[in-house]
């Protein structure tokens, strides 16, 4: 054992994510997978001088740390069983990006599509999120294309995308439901159509599943429900929360 | 304000770098820049479990989110001068990578070269790195390219790699020393060459420098000095530390 074990160190979050997602249930896995997952990154104070930003908006693309918060109080184990293996199979916390680690840090590259300085404080917009509202973000750092980008990193079993992208279905019920959602909200149609067809089924359920089992999540202020089968996923009802 | 500022956390210590970087001058300010550059990775307990790093190994890149711990001490402000603005212009300490940040996080993308399990304690053998020796690292997350690979992403005034490498050349005592130092440590030469052409005076420095002035750093067990010119740097003496 080293004679010099480091010391902790406490991090005050700079900022909380506004976010579509208000539970972890439906979540796109990684960041980029629904790209109009959009959310909003508000700075609290005192980190939220607009000093602090300028130059930011030259960037098109964010590292975001950001606590896990809603698992932090859970423990973390040595392994872990990540969604990409089914949920069968495990792997070592730190080959893993689960949330289920010694330090509940997240890590997500955003895209960052405009700073809104017309407040008080300025207000980040971002797409592509795979945040839980509420999120607190620890800190933000410009992604640099010629550090952070390895295209050709060998990755083990998570090396591509996951090829999952069902298909989905409405209901006549949901169908004039999501017709009423998106004189509110216009952009929720694609929003729900990116995170269904990525299949937010936990891992082990995927291969073998009760046909008709209902789901549910909410997503943006509403209240969806849908069913999947092997012909893809039908939604049956979307009601306002 | 949003009601709910989110609260603090606290973030132990997973792992301690051991690093040829004895001190802060000297570093690339990046990874990768100087690919000899190696380190070790030695987890401490209770995060040193064989199980925790399984299936880690087939992965070529990892995370490292580290302590800045060298500067943790000093206060955060609202803008910084970054390197490559020559040190003369300010953005703000979001829009950089910056040490000097509200929470003293880093990451640093490196090639994981090996794991060694031979020991009590699975230790990573790390290239590429741009960290100090005893950082303490807090995260290892598994590089995964189609998630963290921006290649095309925009960089404002970062937007690609430095392009200063200067060529070095060496005293003749020095070269001596440099045919000494190599005897125990092989690495030596290759290393010193790709840390010293990437030219490490101060950003401020680099237009408008003194002639003659000497610089020296502590690298892998050396004390190394030179003179930077506009021919390039000249190596004047390599003792052991």
């Amino acid at each position: 054992m080293p004679a010099d074990v480091p010391e902790a160190v406490t991090c005050r979050p700079i900022g909380v994510i506004r976010s579509p997602f208000r539970e972890k249930f439906g979540i796109p896995r990684q960041p980029g997978l629904a790209p109009a997952a959009r959310a909003t990154l508000e700075p609290v104070p005192p980190f939220d001088r607009p000093e602090a930003f300028e130059g930011l908006d030259d960037f098109s693309h964010l590292w975001v740390l950001f606590h896990f918060h809603a698992t932090a109080r859970e423990t973390w184990k040595p392994m872990v069983r990540p969604p990409r293996l089914g949920g069968n199979r495990r792997v070592g916390v730190f080959a893993s990006r689960s949330m289920f680690r010694p330090n509940p840090i997240g890590l997500s590259v955003v895209a960052l599509e405009r700073i809104d300085r017309s407040g008080p404080r300025p207000v980040l917009h971002l797409q592509g999120v795979d945040l839980l509202d509420g999120t607190p973000v620890f800190d933000i750092k410009p992604y640099l294309p010629w550090v952070d980008a390895v295209p050709d990193a060998r990755a083990a079993y998570a090396d591509s995308r996951p090829g999952t992208q069902l298909p989905i279905r409405y209901s006549p019920e949901a169908r004039q439901q999501l017709m009423d959602a998106a004189v509110s909200h216009p952009a929720f149609p694609t929003l729900l159509e990116q995170v269904l067809s990525l299949d937010p089924r936990p891992a082990y359920r995927t291969s073998r599943d009760e046909p008709g089992r209902l789901y549910g999540m909410r997503l943006a202020g509403f209240d969806v429900r849908w069913k999947t089968s092997e012909a893809g996923i039908e939604v049956v009802s979307i009601e306002p929360e």
